[in-house]
């Protein structure tokens, strides 16, 4: 729908030495994906944070900068995209205890995902526990569930263990640092 | 990723009396998606304006003032999402021409949607020519072939008459405004 975009494409092949630096897990997710991309395995995008423009300004000719804006809160999730020929779906969420309060992520982002995976699609959230660098792809079916007994007096929170039990280890490494459709493969496509 | 969004959630129902407004192609689409929605149809979301930001405030304890910010391009389309089990993806134009003009889409967003056609999934453009007040959608693998043509030599554009001969027209109405899942249903599943 938007023709004139001013600023240019800032789209580069980020490379990042993992173990020097503290690599951040969106980051990390974000690298994945372009290297999904670029190897042809899944098209899959984090979309944009979205924001409340309230006031732009026309410095220059054709420039225009936003002077004025608030974020938003998502309507849905970080990622969407397709992977061998499947909608596909997440949330990424990171922790630095030891259990992953729900509280942490929206209730109609649950519902979005939720809904999505009844429409046949692949949901799912994935949970990066930082005190022991362990990332877990928890299906959103499992995830509903421990969230339903949360709101009906049981635990409100996923421990390690708990993640450990129901979802899939991550895979991390260099190319991509996050091989998460190996977890997609094992889990949904059982390979 | 992200969980304290200061700003409050922002969806609502829009109500858009179509006859009296000149309503826009884009609110005519987002309100459709809506409606999809809320009748259990589809999940398609457009997805938020990619901006860059560069600065900012923080006036009162929890509300971030974003006081410096530009306009991104966007990497992928406007609109993603499931319908029927299958990934949907498409770009949404429009034109005050008779002719709709290649130049007015970017050629990264016209390589998606056929990377995402080559991936199984349903892919197309959206064309709203407001001279004569009709959409159609045309498919990726039309579309990229005239895209083609029109960079070895042909026309770099795309007629009305073409765009009724290749494409599909979307019925416009009050509930939905556009109703394109028809369209996607006659194209892509023979109904």
């Amino acid at each position: 729908m938007k023709v004139n975009y001013p600023f240019p494409n800032q789209r580069t092949i980020k490379k990042v030495d993992l173990k020097s630096h503290g690599m951040m897990f969106e980051n990390g997710l974000n690298i994945t994906n372009e290297y999904y991309r670029i190897n042809n395995k899944a098209i899959i995008y984090k979309k944009p944070t979205p924001i409340q423009v309230v006031k732009v300004d026309y410095p220059a000719r054709s420039k225009a900068r936003i002077v004025e804006a608030y974020y938003r809160t998502p309507s849905t999730t970080d990622y969407n995209g397709i992977y061998k020929g499947k909608y596909i779906d997440y949330e990424a969420k990171e922790t630095n205890n030891k259990s992953f309060a729900f509280k942490h992520i929206f209730p109609h982002q649950i519902e979005h995902l939720k809904l999505v995976h009844d429409n046949g699609g692949i949901a799912f959230v994935l949970i990066y526990y930082k005190c022991v660098n362990q990332v877990y792809l928890i299906d959103i079916s499992v995830f509903y569930n421990l969230y339903k007994e949360g709101i009906n007096g049981g635990r409100k929170s996923i421990t390690i263990e708990k993640a450990s039990e129901v979802g899939v280890l991550i895979k991390q490494g260099y190319t991509p640092p996050l091989d998460y459709l190996k977890a997609i493969d094992t889990y949904y496509f059982n390979q």
